[in-house]
């Protein structure tokens, strides 16, 4: 599919939720573009995406404010508030910032919700290139179960198609690249909502500008998974991930049943990396301003599985911010080669806490992920039958989080790793 | 508890919504009130009940048309559609219609959502004797899934309660009798709000007016019993009741559940008798204009489960094109006593299709119903060990649809009885 | 219903599950009996029930071993395992366990399983007074998801009614009281087994002897009261209850729901008291052999919730080393004089964790319990308006644990009390 | 993974379910085997499929007999009953039949059940190879819910696995090709018996013979597609599929939402094709002995919507009965060819109940079907910028059930179908 060919490797970049809630302003976007265009850029970053409510004035955090007005045009799309994003004035949207983006060689994202705001409903406003007027294409008892902000569409009424077309037009005028849309891949209230879905799509297709269409919040279901193949190119396995260890453990199952659903072009997504400076303007993840509380032995172990397993990588802390160590992360060339140009990961086994993750390198090399998954240190290792080499074939082994060379090994590899800890090995082959 | 004094008696009146939907007039409530007092009123019926959106001055049929502006009072309170009910005028609400309802020695009612209406809260409008505006009140994620007018009441809120105040002084100042809560006792998305129920059991006690409290739409559950009795009148066995066979068979399983949890005071219900002239502006029940498609068995068999369940009565026909048959049903004066003094009715078998309900009687007489409600004719019987008597204590044998007396029996009751038919019969005791 | 007479008041006894699990031996079952003849018997303790697997020869706890042998007469009906039992020997069965009882002037109980042991069905052993054999009778795919003796019965089958008839048949033999049957009042796999109640009702019926009928495990379902009530004495609203906290918080929630629910001759049963010395040889609970660990509050609490809401009372522990704190609970004469007598026990309001219970005496006499199941100290109160008096009627106020006479009050009652602690009042009116 | 080579290509065979239930004999497995290899071996077909309760002496059609006797040997592992299956006399099992069936060039099959004989379990017998008896490996609340001879297996015991080890090692002896396992795949009662799944996965592996692997019944949960993938060559999409439109009809759609985990190696399976001579000693499927139901457009679209998604083809009719029609659907080269090399199998579009596959074949030609699944006749359409290529590179275009060449076309591929007709095409690229 030609949507296929707009993230042909798993999408990079930075997103302003974990940091900013519902509340990042222009200068932070801006600093935060610098910075990667200057740290991160080289090392394939590349997407600089304004989470949540950029219409909403008076945001304050991550806890919405209910049933609050919205800047809106006259055809009931929402349009920036010019109080956070000042380059929006005079109707300019998000050109202006989409243009700064792009001229430090990055591109330029933003969210959406599914749907139309619920003040264009009431308001009654103009749908543009129709007759229609806002009430009539609202799905009438479609909300949001966590958010007051919109209504869906009802997918039968064909102006309904027509307002996504006029919402895609828009951001092909302000030169959107990535759009992530949200309480679309399941709603508690709903599951997905597949028919607007395939609404973005085609709205998407008609634009004329290619989009990467990243779908939220999960847990996406797999029984689901052709049609968000067919129509997007990320969707979320997992509800909002944070700096939790329970959450980062449930991911091994959520990846693994994912594992052979995973692109070229469409990639299960495990959510944004909570590292570095986070909840500045956020009360999510069940604490407040922080640096990430995940230790580095928990890190690595997050940047080890979405890498190995090919997840989009959507960095949520303030960069400014970020220390040697967070930087490290996310710069370690050996680790996103894997990221870029692996394929068929596959979790090897999984024996209770321990589990071994396999991918196959692009150049006769072989990457083998081991994890100690559990609260005590134990040993974890893998037969070499069990990754399909013979001792004899290995010409190199490399632990790439420590950067050096181990000794070749016979019939198994093994290592004794620390509670929530893991080793990332290249084995090349003759 | 209190309000059970206001329901001695399972209520009897009448109900705009099985005829005129969401669209009756003042003319024909006042229509049907004079057909009630001058046919009905001596056999015990009393309550004229205006059904959903009378604020809703465009309203065309039962399907309601989404978002549309609805009257209201500066207070986020709605109002009566003046276009359909000329006497609200001058903000004099129903306090007319009621008064001329009350001139006829009956009753008024009038039915509500739960919640505030989306417009006040989208115009932020205020509440009475409060210093918050309906935002800030209205639950955000709380909306019904089949009307668009409201949103549901956050109970966190002191000022949430004293919105629910504000409406019931309000009714009160109408001298409304009775009140119908809808989108309260199921709900296909959220399942009973519980707590919006308690909110308008207080809001009633604080109004000084008593009122009968009937809730909607159905199936309430029984694990929510104790709830609904402690606070309400009557709430729904069922979702909406048409004039469909299915639906008949259906609530003798139903009433059999909720038959040990009956009155005084409370009153599970069956919903309207969708008899005579009904669907006349209404598309709900598979069927539109029509006079209802029950067999005359079936309209029996109808009332006799009714009123020996001791279900309230709520007519649901246009009553001034009742035919003479139809007036039968509801006049039946020793059925109706039947409705009005038995106590502990209980079924006393169910056999497959055939089934025996029993009620005991306040001066003696006991009452068998005796149903088939197979697709062909059978014999159904019942041993009078079975429903507690010897057959040397009968003093007479009464079959009280056909007003005839019967011939006394040994040892069983039996009456061979048509598809769908029924006997009903009354024991005088010696 | 005839067969609420078996049961007037709740009933009282002791049980042998929760000391001696699935192994209660004869000796201990007598020793239990005659201390409650010496101790209990004069007020109103009468039931000796011997708990589960009573043919089980080599039972060792409360752990079931699964597809063992059971002890089983031609007829395909378990009997006692004589190495456990001794007086059964000779075909005696239960008759002379039971006659001990009877001389105590106390009365005796048996557990069962719903259905027909899988032995008699693999072995295609004889029904009595049939001519089929145990596998023409089996429900095929219907087991206990927790114990493996048992096949349940195929209700379509009039010979399954024959199996069940030829089982109490034998028990009135035996001269058994009172039955508790497991697997049947709800299954994880199933749902409650509603034909199979139906079925021993009838059976019981046949077999000419008064049996109180329990049904476990719990919870059973509001939706099925209707047929519970109709069918038996008691059914239990809980799984297993146990002495942790959580289980008795979440009981004051089940006693308001099924409080509109209870008898006189038919009531919901909280399950057993884990007081005294228990677990014996059970390793249920989350424990093994110990005294309780509710605390003196917990546990004048729990006793204090079942009298007034008036659930059976059946002590779990090993009776012959109860210390004088644990039989003081069971002989407060006030205290089950309310349990006896009382009637229309309601909660009369919850406020997060305030309760406060009322209950009506047979003599102008009134009851109230105050309960705090917070964490924390805190004072409960409740005016006398919301329980239907006034300060000049009352006579006298005694606190029945404390067994105090308390000051005259005004407006309202109050307590400061203690964590998990309640104060139980009786009030006399003038 | 290792066992994916086991099943290059989409299994296709024969299976005695459809038409012989529960009762097939060895005489019948024969004639059809020599059928097999005298009109359908050139053309691929090669599995000869022994089904369910081949162990059962008295089974009489596919109502299978509750708690019977099966034939097993003294290790707990259930033989071919004799009566059925005379050449397995003197202990030598399936091996002559197995025998027969490889002189022909063709491979066997059998049916198992998950787990272990209840009867093992009941008489405690011996587990090969180890020390415990059958009642000790048994998972006691594990049954089967429309079957009564097994209970599965614990996992948590070693012994549990040496038993599947030891029935696979005894069907290794019987050279058995194609295990298909029952009561595994999903179950109404449990879901999926995953652990069980991978304990004969390493039954398999270990046993030293490869063997396709099918699991039963359906429908599987794409949810657990990894799981099933990693251990499994097949498994069913649906319940048991028979000749009723309905089922027919939804195949659409699961074929449709697990077309993006298609081998090869493991194929979802839309289960056996019940065409021809079905139903002989079966009453299943709603009806008995009869040629298949579906009309010719049915079974036209049948295999063409299996063949194109690549599911196995297993044929459920008496094969010797076999019409024309019937053959030639089971025999057409190309279409097979597609089955056999198509790839990346993809819904283009579905419409309503207009529905477009594509398939791509291995030498420059690409598959289209257009599917009316409507209940009235319609043109179905796809553009040729929807399938990815251009008019001018098409050289050729087949209508493969006609065996005709259609003339070239512009835009795009369309037909005018009959109800529940379609229209297979070859296209021939230049």
């Amino acid at each position: 599919m030609k949507h296929h060919n707009y993230a042909k490797t798993p999408p990079m970049g930075w997103n302003s939720w974990d940091c900013y809630g519902a509340t990042v302003k222009e200068s932070e976007v801006k600093g935060n573009a610098d910075y990667m265009a200057k740290h991160l850029k080289q090392h394939g970053w590349e997407y600089v995406v304004v989470d949540i409510q950029w219409s909403e004035p008076g945001a304050i955090s991550s806890a919405y404010r209910p049933f609050v007005p919205l800047e809106m045009d006259e055809y009931s799309r929402l349009v920036p508030a010019e109080n956070r994003f000042p380059s929006a004035k005079d109707g300019k949207g998000f050109k202006p910032l989409a243009d700064y983006v792009h001229d430090l060689g990055l591109k330029f994202g933003i969210h959406i919700m599914r749907g139309i705001p619920r003040q264009a409903v009431h308001q009654n406003t103009k749908i543009k290139g129709t007759e229609v007027r806002a009430s009539e294409i609202a799905h009438q008892n479609s909300i949001c179960p966590w958010n007051t902000d919109m209504y869906g569409l009802d997918h039968t009424k064909k102006e309904a198609q027509m307002y996504y077309d006029s919402l895609f037009e828009l951001y092909a005028e302000w030169e959107v690249d990535f759009i992530k849309v949200d309480d679309i891949a399941d709603s508690k209230l709903y599951g997905a909502h597949l028919e607007e879905i395939k609404m973005i799509r085609k709205a998407i297709d008609r634009c004329g500008r290619p989009m990467v269409l990243s779908l939220s919040p999960g847990p996406a279901h797999l029984n689901d998974a052709a049609i968000l193949e067919e129509n997007a190119n990320m969707w979320r396995m997992t509800d909002d991930f944070w700096d939790l260890w329970e959450l980062l453990y449930g991911m091994f199952d959520r990846c693994y049943r994912w594992s052979k659903n995973v692109g070229p072009g469409y990639w299960p997504d495990a959510d944004m990396l909570p590292l570095g400076h986070i909840g500045i303007r956020s009360v999510d993840g069940g604490a407040s301003d922080r640096y990430t509380r995940f230790t580095q032995d928990e890190q690595i172990t997050m940047m080890t599985l979405w890498t190995i397993f090919r997840s989009p990588l959507m960095f949520g802390g303030e960069m400014r911010d970020n220390d040697e160590f967070t930087l490290s992360l996310l710069t370690n060339e050996e680790v996103l080669k894997m990221h870029r140009e692996g394929s068929d990961a596959r979790q090897v086994y999984r024996y209770q806490d321990r589990v071994v993750w396999q991918s196959n390198g692009a150049d006769q090399e072989l990457y083998v992920a081991l994890f100690n998954i559990a609260d005590v240190a134990q040993t974890v290792s893998v037969d070499l039958d069990d990754i399909g080499i013979k001792s004899n074939q290995i010409k190199s082994l490399t632990d790439l989080w420590q950067k050096q060379t181990m000794p070749l090994v016979n019939q198994e590899i093994k290592s004794h790793l620390r509670p929530h800890a893991c080793q990332l090995l290249k084995i090349e082959l003759k």
